[in-house]
């Protein structure tokens, strides 16, 4: 067991915490709140990009940057938008050595700043739609910080788009939904539902918001992306209009979607267990660690070839810059093993001596320890097989895991022994007032995580007032 | 001549912002000199990335982030950093609708907070080198802006590195400036040349900085890349020490380095004229345009497939996402041209019922307009073949350019001449004194770009004064 680690089942807050400083994921920076991305979880952060960036593409997106700064009268413009963001604002006052006339926030996201270019760039129903993303850091100054889950500053792709019709709009923000999910079960192995979300859960300035949600270990929720239809409030906030096929001037509908560095944390908190960081292959910076092992010259002259041989066949078939080989010799192979152990590397491959004498090396998956002599000259193939069983077994067990913590629930004595209790995903009905979601949530801390895309109707009685319900929606504790 | 673009010969400065508006590169940003990065501008923005970045990677650079936010205290450890920096700060002092204790400074760059997370993370020898690289904004408060060449906000990398000896941290900043160099000449096609900066234009902080200085069009010098050995400065003022070889303690040695969306400014002004942008292939977002010409259903039936097969060929030898086709019925054919000729795609394929008769489609150069008709079955080779044909000839023409517009001059009369009326790089000798060159400057807006690295030793007279000189360094008025 990691000496560097708490276990979960004593301290799970402190079980998180320890697995990022033993992988060397983040440091928290010397400004309150904000965090250092070290390289090792900043890499991460990449394969996120580079997957995501790619995705966003396929679906006809281009990026393009806005500045960080907003004039403090734009974030007013909108109702909504300015009570939901103004308590977590940084604002520059002073800049160039004095003092501004009007001071700019650090963006904590950019709808209004895009909003007043869109209004330049937007003519005619010819300019639409626009598919814009941008890729920029966030500010919003936070109290409780965690690293990766809830940051002053944080990174992230916001999505920005506009079209001629409301149902292209919502095609949109349903075909982003959809894309967060795939990304998230097929590349991150984490099980999440789409759902909307209720009124009091929107994002400020929405019509609707969508997103996905995660479980995490401790059985608490995770929202892990974000897709809101914002229908025309922002369109007549920033006055977007355009010359329509009938010739009339009309407003533009718009959305935007966002997802973030806090993937990483709930990344982590899907697959890590009390040794360290478990990634799943797909979205692993490094995929296989070659370790080979010897003592002496003699050693060395007969395991060195066979490492590099290896090597060699895994970079035929995985891309060559997410191998690694580990040449140390200042360490004992115990302390070689576990540092990639706790940097969550798939798979280590260790050549020693005994081994290559008989022909073989050893396979050693990061997530259950499982080992698998493989022949040399079938390494490579071998390695490329189970780092795809990896990855689908880690997803069928968080899916497992999230299954078996799910509960449907119609009494509100059980529903607050489960909440309080156990936690985990509770489908209860509700009666769709915010009141009644306020009085659960002040009661049993647990919020409404989303109303299930796929939840299939069925009549009931709200879990707290009796009233009638027409679906089940999720609760649950949240980070 | 496109209507959209001001002549060069007629207002230079008005031709490069015209260029910028029609290719959509970018916009002024509603907050005072900073701007937006329109689609366009952006994808040059990611292809340069993208090429870098694997620059770095390639010589064992990885990548982190570190906070947006730095403490005012920070900025002012190290003397000359905060001397340097100081009138171009823009100042947080509120943040969560509370006045901060400390104010925060938006980076001006980030030697000072990275120098403060090195002092923690480097204990020993064993840590060292540390190669960390940062692609983030930067805040320089600025009056006069310019587009790309000089704006508040702009996006750039920044290296940070860390060795165990001074020799270490000269080799990585001189492997860095040929780097630099590298990727402008091999991929953005700009001839520079390398060499170390004089004391007064060197970057706050560094004991040497190095650059890389190419020629504009309008004869002006513009640093394209720059380079600084920081010797033990920010080791002392952040006290990043380290457990030697020999168990004393020791600081290191750190080199920082960056590059900037400026070089998409000096991009254009080398390459693009009067018709707007021109982009070398190597570095252009889009490398060619398929342009299917057709007026009715039968030419349509004719060139729709021939199109087709064109794109399939290019797609064999070119990354397809850097292929487009354009279907647009609504515009004539020489506005579909002229929309690729601004954006500066360096190959058009044009498609039209009497080539497609006669077994062959038509490719156009951007850049000198050549026409090559191309068989049908060869043309997806012939287009790879003009598109690197074309990337030397672009070099080749800057080079020449710059080599006409470069002077040995022995005499100030002359001197003066020829920067205050053609322009150019002049060479000349220099006395080594700061006082010799304010006064040049003053009397001529000339600065010393460089003093080259590859120049010869020759002994000569000071160019302002007489006195003796070991070397010529390079003068000429800059951006």
């Amino acid at each position: 067991m990691a000496k560097n680690i708490t276990p979960r089942s004593e301290d799970y807050s402190k079980w998180y915490l320890d697995v990022i400083a033993a992988g060397q994921l983040a440091d928290y920076a010397p400004v309150k709140g904000c965090m250092v991305i070290r390289p090792t979880g900043y890499a991460i952060w990449e394969r996120m990009q580079a997957v995501l960036d790619r995705m966003f593409k396929e679906t006809g997106h281009v990026n393009a940057y806005f500045p960080v700064l907003i004039p403090e009268s734009f974030i007013k413009r909108e109702a909504q938008h300015i009570e939901g963001f103004s308590p977590e604002l940084a604002v520059v006052t002073h800049a160039g050595g004095k003092e501004l006339e009007e001071p700019l926030v650090v963006r904590p996201t950019s709808e209004t700043v895009i909003g007043h270019m869109y209004a330049q760039w937007i003519q005619s129903y010819r300019d639409l739609p626009v598919l814009i993303n941008q890729w920029c850091n966030i500010m919003r100054w936070e109290l409780r910080t965690r690293l990766f889950l809830r940051t002053s500053e944080f990174l992230w792709q916001e999505g920005h788009t506009a079209h001629e019709t409301a149902e292209e709009a919502q095609e949109e923000t349903l075909r982003i939904l959809e894309l967060y999910r795939r990304f998230h079960e097929d590349y991150l192995a984490m099980p999440v539902i789409p759902g909307r979300k209720s009124e009091s859960e929107k994002f400020p300035g929405a019509v609707r918001t969508y997103s996905i949600e995660a479980m995490m270990q401790d059985c608490k929720a995770l929202q892990a992306g974000t897709s809101h239809n914002l229908g025309q409030n922002f369109a007549k906030a920033f006055d977007i209009q355009f010359l329509g096929r009938d010739n009339t001037r009309q407003l533009v509908h718009t959305t935007s979607w966002g997802s973030s560095t806090r993937m990483i944390g709930g990344l982590l908190m899907t697959h890590s267990d009390d040794d360290g960081l478990v990634l799943p292959p797909r979205i692993a910076p490094v995929q296989v660690v070659v370790v080979p092992l010897w003592q002496n010259d003699a050693e060395q002259a007969q395991v060195a070839p066979v490492a590099e041989r290896v090597r060699a066949a895994l970079a035929e078939r995985l891309d060559p810059l997410r191998i690694k080989v580990d040449l140390r010799t200042d360490l004992r192979p115990a302390e070689r093993f576990f540092s990639w152990v706790q940097q969550g590397v798939p798979l280590r491959v260790e050549v020693g001596p005994r081994d290559v004498k008989q022909g073989q090396v050893m396979l050693v998956r990061r997530d259950n320890r499982a080992k698998t002599p493989a022949p040399i000259e079938r390494a490579g193939e071998l390695a490329a097989q189970i780092l795809e069983t990896q990855q689908g077994e880690l997803y069928q067990r968080a899916l497992d895991f999230r299954e078996a913590h799910s509960h449907r629930v119609d009494d509100y004595a059980e529903f607050k022994r489960i909440v309080e209790g156990e936690g985990g995903f509770v489908y209860a009905h509700w009666n769709g007032k915010p009141e009644s979601e306020a009085r659960i949530k002040e009661e049993t801390k647990a919020t409404i995580r989303c109303i299930p895309l796929d939840g299939a109707p069925e009549k009931g009685k709200c879990i707290l007032t009796g009233e009638p319900s027409a679906q089940r929606v999720i609760f649950a504790q949240a980070y």
